[in-house]
């Protein structure tokens, strides 16, 4: 189901004896943990075995409740059947596109279903795929989770910015969620654009250390002036990228991404090495601290005893051995919106731990997350209707 | 969502301030007052004005607060477009078939929708539909509420009786859902089935009422006896029927239905005067009274305070002009599963009163309704898979 | 805890993980079976094991869980210690009385505590108590659950009535709890108290299957007169009682009983044959019946499943060989509050029926039982207050 | 009422339509407003007066609801008036003391009653009071919320310390709630005392801001040795106390205080100059920020927003004229408890705010606090009974 009524988010089931009474809530379907396993699935045969291995509950004396032990994947997995299949699009130039599956990229990993990639990559010489949020989430997940459980290696990575985010990443402006931005925002200030690249130089580094080259795309905006273009050019390659190039597709389609293209064409063919960032046999604290260090710029990581509790339980259970999924703010390269640019020295905090042992990853808390949005106050809804001739309207 | 855990039968929503933390619970799809709606509205301007006149809840002046004025109407009519057209079928002997629709027939009218019985007549000689449970329950319904809201008048009734059914209506015999039937129901017992007839007797002289020539089908079994067969003809017969006729179609198909098919052609060929149970202008109680008395048996009617506060609500309201949707079992002509036959002289009591505005129709309680079943001790899911071949197995 | 706070009655504790999630509700002290325990102790040792036999729930394989088990019942009865000692106490006129102990009269015994009614025994020539509700309910329960438990006789029964309350019992008038009564009702009409009288007789009828003389009291109002007063005397000796005499207590104080006294003096010293109604020995069900159709007048008992199910798990229990505690509306000799007079021929529902096995009974419930009142439309505490001097105002 | 069952932490209360469905929590009655309020009253005027004035809750429109306008709190007033008065006890040396009240050092500002004080001034020539806590949050809140409400003013202030507190203060060591001390904090380590004595020095500099007199109190365990003792004595009188003592009262009774109570005769009678940290006038974050800086070494302070919702909330409502009581652990000068010693440099974060209004104060809250107790693994009640002789047992 998939529902959006933020009553749902906690609820109490189960009144008058109808069941066990307890505290439950809706997710909605992105969330959940049979969503990142149908994007990790290579077939039927292996989507149902992470079905069965979704944990349920825990008994008394602290054993995983399968829901194979309570006789469900399998019908679960008939449900899936079709769905497991990537659906061919096409894009307004009418270019093949599969859009297939979307896990979300914070309590999961965020990307296109291994299947769809793996039906690309034969399909075409070149398969472009995306990883949700920064790089700093998504490629480090891209490559530690989505590669590492399928086998596939990237040959170069595209780390995308823009004049308006790099300036907003100097610290001098303050952008609220839902707000139009500051007129300010919209001025020439090479100066600011300079200072804020120190978030791209990270998010740089951070990719080169996994062994693959690196293509900056600066996403052209109306109001962006040569000069910061300029300046974020030279951060980049001065920072290791193989080229900064400009992105004009919104304005021009796919003529506008030629330069592109060729620029990530050319890093592509190049010699790499990819390696993964942590080895997965290492323990759940040093994995979580190698990522917290080494990508986000952490000096070190607290845990609450909540997490503590957790490790233990998992480590206990053998899932210890399972790759991470942190579930970390966008907003800023550590734990804290607030934390522009390139912070360093902080202490990562680790709410809890959880875990998607179907889908095959633990995911740690350094925040809230939230897994099932509000309606806007005007719901869409609201203006979708039939007209007089039984027409849909209403929708866009 | 059509979803089938008890365990969601009664939940409180909202913790944690998400929304105003209330009482609630899921009814399964065929409980809605959307199920009757949709099978009440005769096109897509009847079903988004029908639609928005859901009572979603009362102001704290008492007030009735519509679907309409949350502004969600329209884009549930959009969501239920397509279902409004009826989906033709075939029965296993090619016979084209309209299945559309199934409100319950305990809070809601049980029958198929009217745009269904409308396409059904205009491309056929012969009309024939379902009312679901006893007659003192589907035919009342069907008459006071389907074929008054929609104008439709039948020409004849068709009461499906079984050797079985009667005697069990003797009283003599304790059956259980769930449990199967004592062995003594299958043998011969002509004096049980000419007791318990007095169940079918009821129910004709029921139909009479309705000013509509009646037709008996005795549905055989295989364990049913000539005389059985021959004793509850003649009650039928003495009864006031047309005719009572034998159907084999469980046993031989169509076939099976021919003596039955002509007794039904000649019936509805016969001048009839099809009149309503009782005026639409009469008060709430009036009505209820009139249907205990004259269909059930009842002595009298008694109120709830719960009951008692409805009523007069719903008159100030002016919902008093609606016809009502008995909610009563279907195990006796009475509100007590316990009374076989045909009981006289009980008082029926009447728990609450509800109201379906948006389907046109308010609903009594006789007693407590289920509108979300609990699943079998072995769910039928259990049995579902994928095979070898990804093939889906275990549906049958 | 004493509270009355309707929105206690019913609530879900245990939230965020804080103890195990469950429904509960707070009852008032008097509804508690602490209270009856209190009632029915003859020293601190029966109270402390009364107290640690107290079922507080089942465990999942159907066995009790006692409070002893929880090791919470000798700390009960520490606090119970105090509470356990009759309070001696003087009436306006200066005679002693104990006023010790009130268990609720529906859901439990209603009467004074049996440690009372020993001293008062010990101290004086007689002992006058009282049981709460009508005999129907309170002697009922004083004979067959406090004698039986405690092994005192009683010499002779007292019946109260009032000329108001058998004009009722004709069902000519309408009451309603809170609402002023009818004038009608203040109006000589002895014809009116002729036919509700058959209450007062069907009462006498229940005291002499005890095996006891009785005495009618007739409770004074200033509207009775003399015609009607003289009207309750004929029929209650028509039906057996030893005498009928006026009380004039309200009015006249001590003196306005003098010939009560005298009569009740001279019942006490005629020999009796005190009898419980039914054999300890004998089924739940048999016991229900024989109050039900001995005492109420009704033809027979109809059992909810839930209450055929607890009949079974207590007699699994052993807990069938206990006294029944009937909990009942006491307005009405039948389950029914609108069947006044002296009803016939009604099917008593038992829809459940709870153990209190350390007091030491069942109470099978026949109708709802509200165990915490809901308060006035003007609580009396907002008239409560400290005046200017510190004192205390507003208390009556 | 206080109760102790952590089931009851968090609940849902009217179930059923009885009452607004709401979530609710039970308090020890410590830690309820009205313990603060019986702490602060002057008189029975003022107690009422107070009570009235507790918000239970906020209309739809943002306007409190107080107590009194729910006309329960002259009621209220009548329950505790008796409680009142300060009850006069005896040490075991015969001495008198009062014990009167105990409101949360956490969320309330954990002093006795202004009346027992005052009582005490009136009846000795030294009142010796006690403030729970750390003096960073007892101290401070009875200056800055006890003295200024109740006009008293202090002459001297002792500080207590331990040698074993100001080692764990050294951050060499662990110390678990519940767990026993490491064997290593017993054993001499004067370089420990001397870097965790720190934690002493910034006590003491932070009572000087108030303008009056300090003497340290060095609580004697029999591990102590004399070159710790001697470590602390010096700390403290460089950083500016008048004496530091030792105290041998555990040991050796009143005799053992003689040194520390001359000590403080002599302090107390130096000339002070009292004041207030900081001016009632005040913005609530400035009053805020003065204590985080002043008194905990705070770098600056961060709010959530639920804090700054409040803050804007109170400050609209005039409440921002109230002073704070600030609820953080007492378990280092910062709001985290691993911080030990006397940090610098941390920013306080303040979760939300509430508002005792009745009582008089603000409380931000810096950390979760608990306001009702679990029980231990083996509740004390299960050792208290009742033996042969009906004596308590069991109750030490």
């Amino acid at each position: 189901m998939d529902l959006n009524d933020r009553a749902l988010r906690r609820i109490i089931i189960g009144l008058g004896g109808q069941g066990a009474l307890r505290e439950e809530g809706f997710n909605i379907a992105v969330a959940s943990e049979i969503m990142a396993i149908l994007c990790l699935s290579e077939n039927e045969e292996d989507l149902k075995r992470r079905l069965s291995r979704i944990v349920v509950a825990y008994s008394y004396s602290g054993k995983p409740i399968f829901a194979g032990d309570l006789k469900i994947s399998s019908a679960m997995a008939v449900v899936l059947k079709d769905a497991l299949s990537p659906n061919l699009c096409q894009t307004l130039e009418h270019t093949p596109v599969f859009i297939h599956g979307g896990p979300f990229a914070n309590i999961a990993h965020g990307c296109n279903s291994v299947l769809a990639t793996r039906y690309g990559l034969k399909l075409g010489d070149y398969l472009i795929t995306e990883a949700g949020f920064g790089a700093d989430l998504g490629a480090e997940k891209f490559f530690n989770i989505k590669c590492r459980i399928s086998g596939l290696v990237p040959n170069a990575v595209v780390v995308v910015c823009s004049v308006r985010a790099l300036k907003m990443h100097s610290g001098d402006f303050k952008v609220v969620a839902g707000k139009p931005l500051s007129e300010d925002l919209l001025r020439e200030n090479t100066d600011a654009v300079e200072r804020g690249a120190c978030n791209l130089e990270k998010q740089i580094e951070n990719m080169k250390q996994f062994g693959i080259p690196v293509v900056v795309a600066i996403n052209k905006f109306t109001s962006d002036t040569k000069n910061e273009i300029e300046a974020i050019r030279k951060k980049a390659i001065a920072a290791g990228a193989e080229d900064a190039v400009l992105s004009e597709v919104w304005e021009k389609g796919g003529e506008g991404g030629r330069d592109l293209a060729k620029a990530v064409d050319k890093a592509a063919n190049k010699p790499s090495n990819f390696k993964f960032l942590y080895d997965i046999n290492a323990s759940i604290k040093q994995k979580i601290e190698t990522i917290a260090t080494k990508i986000y710029g952490a000096k070190d990581v607290q845990y609450d005893p909540e997490a503590e509790k957790k490790i233990a339980l998992y480590t206990k259970l053998g899932y210890d051995k399972l790759p991470l999924c942190m579930a970390k703010t966008h907003l800023s390269l550590s734990h804290d919106p607030n934390l522009k640019g390139a912070p360093k020295g902080f202490t990562l905090p680790v709410r809890d731990v959880r875990a998607s042992v179907g889908a095959g990853f633990l995911y740690p808390l350094c925040g809230t997350m939230r897994t099932m949005p509000g309606l806007p106050s005007e719901p869409a809804g609201e203006r979708i209707d039939l007209d007089q001739n039984g027409k849909i309207v209403g929708l866009f």
